[in-house]
């Protein structure tokens, strides 16, 4: 895979995306991370690539011209080496909003483009090259770079070989649709607050039915909406009964 | 406003936050970000902070111990400088979602500390520290420190002084609950893409309601959820029903 991302300050992208377990992958050439500063690409003299916005109006705007130019570069190198051209990806507040399903769907492009916009806005004719619009979520960032990495990390780490065998709880959790029970390592006692007895003790049996148990009881009690009564197990059923009479006793006792 | 940050790559902190924007309102005193690397609290000879869950399962846990004596350590290092003590957040997907008001209300803060996890899961012992968990979505991530970084970003762009009058249409856009209005900069015409006639005719009326129209128009078409009723003045319904009318004839006309 190849992405391609088109930002005023490439230097960001520096150590988050080339440390630690990302790093490893681009070093391993399982993805390539290409950041173009899409203010080489404006013919202005003083280099500006914003300008007032027409009507009047807050703040300035980034012009189409460096960033479509910027992607028509950096297209026509990705063509040459014999990639298909792939999404274009705006980040914006009024995007669609990204989820686990998108980073699965992405991570399996062979060419993507990120284009960062900072705190202003952008010329409307920025979106004839756009493919796909995402937002995080209904919050304003000064600008679209920690937004692009954090889809970045969300899809990346999905390609096969970059996590190896580092798989961890949370994805099982997710793919099972419930947040994860509450889990302990060392030590057993640690000022006072105590692993739960039943993990100690060695029963896997009964392990699993802890954990199916509190990982309902935590979903229950935080992302009912997760829930999705179709997916559950009989066992799960039985074990989510118990749990909400456990916490309609629990709030009886302790009524705020 | 003081930030502390518990991180095992404090370097990952290193240019986000201190490139523009973020970066002149640290170097003006606006707020101080601290990035405590909580490696450098273990009582481990081999420097582990992380161990294997107790029941057995995938992956590694963070072990309790380092993360609370690094927020002791950075908690009293506030005391003595006469910060009251605030929340500790934890970025978790089991956390609540992240959103504007949220930012609003750690903007007013002065004093928030931020724990960030790696792809591992915690020991559940480190939530008796915690005061509140955050998500940014229904997605996972390799790490805590993008989204702490995204929040960070989103809480200090809100501190008086660190924007200046920089304030972007996108925050105007967001208080009053649309989304913002398609906008434009010079050239008029870039490529045959021209600038609606309206923007350039100077009657800052029609460019007025031009506006408002067309940001009910992106609001209708995308997030119709954001459609406050109430709050939408007696103009704002008239355009709107105009809205309502002409997309329903543009969809009549173009049936997918």
């Amino acid at each position: 895979m190849r992405i391609d991302v088109l930002s005023l300050f490439p230097e960001m992208f520096q150590v988050p995306m080339h440390d630690s377990i990302l790093g490893k992958a681009i070093d391993n050439g399982i993805f390539d991370l290409r950041v173009t500063n899409f203010r080489e690409f404006t013919q202005d003299k003083h280099r500006h690539v914003d300008d007032y916005p027409f009507g009047g109006g807050a703040g300035m705007l980034l012009q189409a011209q460096p960033i479509i130019d910027a992607y028509e570069h950096t297209k026509r190198a990705a063509e040459e080496d014999g990639l298909p051209v792939g999404k274009v990806i705006l980040m914006d507040p009024a995007g669609k909003q990204f989820k686990q399903h998108d980073a699965e769907t992405l991570s399996k492009s062979e060419h993507l483009t990120f284009i960062c916009g900072h705190y202003e806005g952008y010329d409307e004719r920025i979106r004839s090259i756009v493919t796909d619009e995402y937002s995080l979520g209904d919050f304003v960032l000064t600008g679209g770079e920690l937004p692009a990495m954090v889809m970045i990390d969300a899809l990346t780490r999905l390609i096969p070989g970059v996590l190896g065998n580092q798989q961890s709880k949370v994805e099982e959790s997710f793919s099972t649709g419930l947040l994860e029970e509450p889990q302990y390592t060392r030590p057993a006692d640690f000022r006072g607050m105590k692993v739960p007895e039943v993990l100690m003790n060695g029963d896997h049996k009964k392990i699993a039915l802890w954990n199916q148990k509190e990982a309902l009881r935590r979903t229950y009690r935080r992302r009912p909406d997760l829930i999705d009564h179709r997916k559950l197990t009989s066992i799960q059923k039985r074990l989510l009964a118990d749990v909400r009479i456990e916490e309609e006793q629990r709030q009886a006792k302790s009524p705020q």
